[in-house]
């Protein structure tokens, strides 16, 4: 059914016609979505100002552009959910003079958002993962439990680059390094799109960058940082992975709310990246517009501004879009070829998608496995991969060892905990308490007591992720003292608007943990029995307290259904932990912003007193063997439009077989403008068994050192680029150099985005 | 012997022919700044990088350009060196070829930063009181002493804006309004130079927004934030004060060091503001486009890069300036006539401050006053205006009070902490431990026991400023417990690069008062004795939790030699507190950053679980007396190109005499780009008799509504604006609305940027 490469006569022909014999009203609703009326639980914005109570049969009266996440609202039956969106479907081609079915959408970040519908890792574990392929195969599951319940376009993935961990929606983001982002991002739209759903692309541009972390804040932010950073994984994901549409950001950038500047939504989308597809707004973002940014004075001028950047499809519902633009294109203040080019992108998709053909004869499913055995299969492996040992005096792994193990904390036996933001799990077992999630998930706690078997597990919660109650604090200190060792699981509750400690819309001006987690780790801690702290959160926190002081220290952003068993199984030995930091972990909030992406003065320096580097650098990550790096290669000079060819030898130099992220940075010594003083390049998993080596050949296109120099223009520069391998960004263990040499290089879409990488034999 | 207001023939006459008898040696020469070596204190970054041991006489075989800081390096007699300079001066005009003296320059921040010299209240407490003419007298009188001593150049002001609280140069910064930094700035300029010295602006542009507060971090700024804050303290004080001079800053915007920008050095100030005088480096800061930033690969590259955007001469030394320099032109790799331009600039400097007719045949000084009474009434009555009352639960004025009084506090018997980090006392204090500070300073305890001489007063340090010793805290519980009042006084101690808790490379991140003081005011207010707490510092701190827990609490921004005796005189009721808060008083360093003019979205809102609103507003202070504000009147409609007359009563509702700062403040309701939600508009400060009012008519030009649009032009848009005045920037008191009518005005230079205020009787 879906069309990406359709033909230009055939994308010229039905859309125009149609567009030519339609109403303004008809135009009109082909560009704004209906939403149900939910169960009253805020999941988007401000979503009490606006949504509306009229019925399908009103609002689709002159036909339908989206219906808003059908299945996402409520913990509904799918198969009968599904009936019901088929007859939906019918009805529109049958009584609506134009006959267009409705596109329908839905939220798919870590898995359709679906009750009984698999939940994968949040996506800064994709990051941990380093692992695109995995992540593809994760996207076209995803993809095809969509395309069987008749869901055409998803609401993912995330592309902004993470800037700041104070912002709640970390946990939706991959990586603080654009080119991870990148690539992970891309590789979720292949696979999404390879089972015929549209991906979105959002948020465009800027989102993460909000000032001080605060959602929705102003971006303070130059246009070579919005270059060089924000837009990079967006253009990988368009042009590299074909994306077929673009969510507008709420955000502004100094100054210009983005959903209205035409700079980026056409300037850069469509005139630079040749970008055709539909842009959607973010949930309610046209009218924000008007009553946040104050940069409309009703909802019509807020419209013809969104139209007129090139925002195409107002969601969730058509609050401004509908009669407040009518209202301004029958007063001559907004000019009706704006909704005509819009509608020709919405029918166009339609088009692509089927939906101009589709009749909806044939009959939904009658049975659905949104949590088989494929997806539980991927779930798994991606959560393995991204769980991240921090540091480790041996007590890890477990498995030779303890006899009575204190398992603690609010997280360790919360099926919640595993979740992010925008899983429908932590919706279902936040607001339908008397509803079973929908899925299976082995807590931790469940997790370990099957892993262990032989271990007696003693469980003590300790005190809850976000409040101040400590009377569970000497249950947990008594079972600390009697165990071997103490397994501390702490971290994060996700959830929206101020209702979960990371999530959309909650927000932090401290990056300790929690509520009084700290206290309780420091509690058992003073019990002297050595102490496995796992993190299980949505964002890094600033934990360098616990570095040395516990014995050993896992990291795991919400790994998904299988993450309790990935955890277990790091902490039993069974799985060899192989993920790698995506992102610093802070020192405090008060050091932030921070990347490491920063020039030498954006770190520690006799200039100024702070230590600003963070307590642990990106790319960091232990594994149960330990991997050297030896013989980085490079041929000494390249062109400016050519490949650097480096080679470097990985040796597993341990005792038991493992996977290491081969992480190749570089920096460009001397620029026009200043340049990071470390840059991934390329990056590698590879698998080694004991004693093995290998030898990564990294393929890096010069455009990966590119930047916006003086004038903005995306240019390689001629000189000399230091290049190092190592465990984290930090470290040179194995260094080269090359001097790009030639003209400046003025790079173009045409241009190669992405570094290969191939495992040779040693 | 200045002559700012030279004939054009003049200029054009004798700088040129000068030059084109210059060798490059010579010409050179003028461009750089010759230093005596200090004691080896590091007063600037990296100085121990930099500076020369070469002899004066070798420095200047081919002329000289500038003496650095002959003055201000050492605690010397200022008769005895000025006899010196006198005699270097003359061997410059009698045995170099051309016989042109060097321009001498020294600090002046909060006076002429040389022994025995009147130290003044720090930047931040002139903001505090909202008194342009205060200022200027203050930059008069230091004028008066620095041209006295032979200085033709002060680097002062600072009209950075503050963007930040846990930057360390807060202190040396005026406000978070840019208004406020440009009045009270261009009055310094105006005094200073009445006294024939030449001010500097520095420092030009953008380093108070650098990255999380941390020294020389990259700004991540977009040109609408740089144009519509950053830059506007700088127009008006070139285009209103006719500064001399300006220095270009350390950091970068957006991935481009300033000192390398010609966008800025070049195209804002030669191009669009007409300035025509030399831009000065700050020091080391040529070298450091090299060494820092990395953008030349060396220091010729740096003198280059730095020649063309618009810098002219090099400061302290001649590092870059000179053989570097010198090389890459014989290299054919920089222009001379780059050099040409910059040497006509400093000649022409040379020459309007009669340097080129000088020949040093007249008698130095044998005597001065450089700390006369003048100066003490001055350095007094800003102390007193700047002092703002935070909260008062009716326990201050002390005057009819306590029998006995606990003062307690790191900082309540300590010179030092009176003064900013600029300040030669702190100099001396800090480095010259045998050495007499210079000047009489009162400490707080010391006026406390002169003004309340009925009063039994027990000192207890209690603490340090910042070392975690608590071995004081008992005694200092011991006196609180036994006095009807503690007087507490607590905070910063000003220092350079990591040697103080503010100044110039102490930087904070986190905004608690540092060391144990929070503790100690703990352990004190526990002690149930009323708590009045004096806050002695150089930014502001998260003090939230003390403002309902203390009896009353003062912040007093470093107020310079007679601020001890000026909160003495706050404490005791003789001075009635009138100072405003130029800054907002944050809530966390987590928070941070934060201004009062943020859109909005940078504030509280549904969209973020944060309060990111501060403890204390912008503008706040109170009084012993109280204030009403009402009537605001203003016609409804203003042309784009015209003025809001803006007319409110303000009375004195209260028992006693005082001084209120009368604040109207507008929001532009809709913009075509986001507008903040309150601005200070206008301002002025009216002392009122108990129970009398006056109506203070503000006359706004609309430019004081300009913004640069999305083009990036300045303009005045048509709409309603709403106005209103109250006790800070977050209470509407009395308002009012007027409506820009007409077209949209585009701002242009000659435009007025000063509001106007008269008192009228009511």
């Amino acid at each position: 059914m879906t069309d990406l490469q359709l033909s230009p006569d055939h994308v010229a022909d039905r859309p125009r016609l149609l567009l030519e014999r339609m109403t303004l009203e008809e135009k009109l609703a082909q560009l704004v979505g209906f939403w149900e009326k939910g169960d009253g639980e805020t999941v988007a914005p401000l979503q009490g100002e606006f949504t509306v109570e009229q019925g399908l049969d009103t609002a689709t009266l002159h036909g339908l552009g989206h219906l808003t996440r059908v299945y996402g609202t409520r913990p509904v039956d799918a198969v009968e959910r599904a009936r019901t969106l088929w007859e939906q479907q019918r009805k529109l081609v049958r009584e609506t003079r134009l006959g267009i079915p409705a596109l329908v959408h839905e939220e798919c970040l870590t898995g359709l958002s679906a009750w009984r519908a698999a939940t994968f890792p949040t996506p800064l574990a994709w990051g941990a993962s380093f692992d695109p392929e995995l992540v593809t195969e994760m996207g076209a599951v995803i993809g095809g439990s969509m395309r069987q319940l008749g869901i055409h376009q998803g609401l993912a993935p995330v592309l902004d680059v993470i800037r700041d961990p104070r912002w709640g929606r970390v946990d939706e983001c991959i990586a603080e390094d654009p080119y991870v982002v990148g690539t992970l991002g891309t590789s979720y739209v292949r696979g999404l799109q390879s089972a015929g759903v549209h991906a979105t692309l959002k948020h465009f541009v800027g989102y993460s960058a909000s000032q001080s972390g605060r959602n929705f804040a102003p971006v303070h932010a130059g246009p070579r940082e919005v270059e060089d950073v924000l837009l990079v994984p967006f253009e990988m994901a368009l042009l590299d992975g074909q994306a077929a549409s673009v969510m507008s950001s709420y955000n502004e950038i100094d100054g210009v709310p983005v959903a209205a500047d035409p700079r980026f939504i056409t300037g850069v989308l469509r005139d630079r990246w040749g970008f055709e597809g539909p842009v959607v707004a973010d949930y309610f973002g046209v009218a924000f517009l008007q009553i946040l940014h104050g940069i409309a004075s009703d909802l019509g001028e807020a419209a013809g501004l969104a139209l007129a950047a090139g925002v195409d499809i107002e969601l969730p519902t058509g609050d401004a879009f509908l009669s407040p633009l009518a209202d301004a294109i029958r007063a001559g203040k907004v000019d009706e070829a704006l909704v005509d080019r819009a509608v020709l992108r919405a029918l166009t998709q339609k088009q692509q998608l089927g939906l101009l053909d589709a009749t909806f004869d044939d009959e939904p499913p009658t049975e659905v496995d949104l949590d088989g055995p494929e997806h539980r299969r991927i779930a798994a492996r991606l959560a393995e991969e991204s769980v991240v040992l921090l540091s480790n005096d041996g007590t890890l792994p477990l498995a030779a060892g303890p006899s009575t193990i204190a398992v603690i904390g609010p997280n360790a036996d919360r099926e919640a905990a595993l979740f992010g933001c925008y899983s429908f799990v932590n919706h279902v077992l936040a607001h339908h308490p008397g509803v079973d999630s929908g899925i299976d998930v082995p807590t931790v706690r469940q997790a370990l007591a099957a892993e262990l078997s032989g271990a007696e597990l003693v469980f003590a919660p300790g005190c809850a992720v976000d409040d101040d109650d400590r009377s569970g604090f000497d249950a947990a200190v008594a079972a600390a003292t009697d165990a071997e060792v103490a397994v501390l699981v702490v971290g994060d509750h996700a959830g929206l608007f101020g209702r979960g400690t990371v999530g959309e819309g909650c927000d932090r001006d401290d990056l300790e943990l929690p509520g009084v987690q700290r206290e309780l780790v420091e509690a058992v801690l003073a019990t002297g029995t050595p102490v496995v702290l796992v993190l299980l959160t949505g964002r890094p926190y600033a934990v360098d307290w616990a570095l040395d002081r516990c014995a050993a220290v896992v990291q795991a952003f919400f790994p998904g259904e299988e993450g309790g068993t990935a955890i277990a199984g790091v902490l039993s030995g069974r799985v060899n932990p192989s993920g790698r930091l995506p992102v610093s972990m802070p020192r405090s909030a008060g050091a932030q912003p921070f990347s490491y992406l920063h020039p030498q003065l954006g770190g520690d320096g006799d200039v100024t007193n702070l230590r600003s580097t963070p307590a642990l650098p990106f790319g960091h990550g232990l594994s149960y063997t330990t991997f050297t790096h030896t013989d980085l290669t490079a041929a000494p000079e390249v062109p400016s439009d050519g490949e650097v060819v480096a080679r470097v030898t990985v040796t597993n130099t341990g005792e038991r077989a493992g996977a290491d992220v081969v992480q190749l940075y570089g920096r460009d010594v001397v620029g026009s403008v200043t340049r990071p003083v470390a840059q991934l390049l390329a990056y590698r998993r590879v698998h080694l068994e004991p004693g093995q080596s290998a030898v990564v050949e990294l393929t890096v296109p010069t455009t990966r050192l590119a930047f916006a120099d003086r004038d903005l223009a995306r240019v390689v520069e001629p000189g000399r680029v230091e290049l190092w391998v190592g465990p984290s960004c930090s470290t040179r263990e194995t260094e080269a150099a090359v001097t790009v040499v030639g003209d400046v290089h003025h790079v173009t879409t045409a241009d190669a985005r992405w570094s290969r990488a191939e495992v040779l034999p040693a």
